[in-house]
């Protein structure tokens, strides 16, 4: 199979492993616990192994792609920085020791970009120009997509979404600054949101909340109405400087779609003007859970 | 002269004129009232005749390029909308109109957008990749520049940083939203917000604001460093997702500039990321008045 390249998924929690073709196609896939704790080294034979199996099971494969959480350098491989979910990360050289074990080229990036990146060539956002990706899960991640490739800006690291201020005070963000869009939108503030309006003790689980506001807990409702408005209206910022043609939202917390994306859709648009918001679409991220896998085979489609 | 271009720059007061050389040079200048209570077919009278001046003098003249105040769709130099300040000019086209007249080519932006490419090919942004420029005034404009281009957007609207939100709520902006950087920042604003502060019945001139300001008026210096604080943290949000290495702030009020620049500083700092924060630079716009007229020949240069 000399027309297909292997793509990796490292999460916190999973790392997914892929044979994919030049449609997108995965042709085999795999999965392992990341089990962090163990330490990045332990991790990165992990990853070796995983990669040197499928390889093992298709000779052919021209190139390795790698979507991973953290920063990521994506000209050299590396990790810029990991937070906590990972620990001993920053720093690891992964393109490096995969390209030594395994006799390929490699491309890293980060996993929303990964993502992104497929949303765009494959999933949602396909045809469209200019392109912001937004992952809301544990943190709010983002990219820009102009013209099917990635925009990194100066240093590499534009799309940081998450921390566009929403108030000059405002909650603590783990960034350290305050009123952060992170600070509000996430899957662990709706729950702690809910929690606090609800009078629990502690805050539950998002799913629970989720089903809760389905079943017409007004509380429950409100938290998601007030993270999709705060997505909302951080995004009518871009879309008024930016004038995309689409917006996709994606990450864990998309669960609950059908509860952030309308508050979200109507914070949009009256928070971005006319010329501007009628330019745009706002749509749920399309490819699933699979989308990390595919933006990294697009990734190592560049480095062939 | 074959090596010349005609610019032009079209704002609510007067209309600029300039025969421009290749390097940016601005061999005669000329500047004629805008009268634009005369209406549209007048001031577009006015700006045949002084393009035509121009040209006689200059016979060689390869192309025209224009800066015009309002939204501009550039594609067919036709003036998309303009507010009260250019009654009737919307919908003129420009374009057609003048290149119809002396039988050149005729390239029409928005005189921001001019700004914007004078100051990122000639200015304060030489050699800068991923540019922020924002013309504070008596609205709030700004352009993207991406590698020397103008980064245009999906329809041709980008760069309207003065409707980014800073609050869910806040005063009424002229776009009809609530507060958005527009309604905060702008030399007006800034004016009100004084002589409320300073229990004056009326807002008095804003170089007597800045005047009172520089002579130890708290009052005043609190009404910029706000505005100041409000820009920054509304660039921040830009800096955060798009990491450009250089903002460049120019338009009326940065003849306040030191009043303006430090607490704008301040707030870029405090609200955006580290390493998008460490890539980048605030800067003043360099060329002035001209600016304009450097970035319409350079408009022109697209068209030869």
């Amino acid at each position: 199979m000399p027309d297909t390249v292997i793509a990796l998924d490292i999460g916190g929690t999973k790392v997914a492993g892929a044979v994919v073709d030049r449609q997108g196609m995965l042709l085999r896939r795999e999965q392992v616990a990341t089990n962090a704790a163990a330490g990045p080294y332990t991790l990165m034979a992990t990853i070796i192994a995983l990669a040197t199996r499928l390889r093992d099971a298709f000779p052919g494969v021209a190139a390795i792609g790698v979507g991973s959480a953290g920063q990521i350098d994506h000209l050299t491989g590396r990790v810029i920085y990991a937070n906590q979910h990972l620990p001993g990360w920053t720093g690891m050289e992964i393109g490096r020791r995969l390209g030594a074990a395994l006799a390929l080229p490699v491309a890293v990036d980060n996993d929303v970009n990964a993502m992104a990146l497929a949303e765009v060539t494959h999933g949602a956002g396909k045809g469209r120009r200019v392109v912001i990706v937004a992952a809301v899960g544990t943190g709010i991640g983002g990219a820009i997509v102009l013209d099917g490739h990635l925009f990194r800006g100066a240093s590499g690291v534009a799309g940081e979404l998450g921390h566009i201020p929403l108030a000059a005070a405002g909650p603590r963000c783990v960034c350290g600054n305050r009123g952060c869009l992170e600070s509000y939108a996430t899957g662990p503030r709706i729950a702690a949101a809910y929690a606090r309006a609800a009078g629990l003790e502690r805050p539950i689980a998002l799913p629970e909340v989720v089903t809760r506001a389905l079943n017409g807990d007004k509380a429950a409702h409100l938290a998601f109405a007030r993270a999709g408005e705060r997505i909302g209206r951080a995004l009518a910022g871009l879309v008024n400087t930016l004038n995309p043609d689409a917006i996709i939202i994606g990450g864990g917390v998309m669960a609950a779609g059908d509860l952030l994306l309308p508050p979200l859709r109507a914070a949009l648009r009256r928070h971005s003007l006319g010329p501007a918001c009628s330019a745009v679409v706002a749509l749920p991220a399309a490819l699933g859970t699979d989308a990390g896998l595919i933006g990294a085979a697009l990734l190592a489609r560049q480095r062939e």
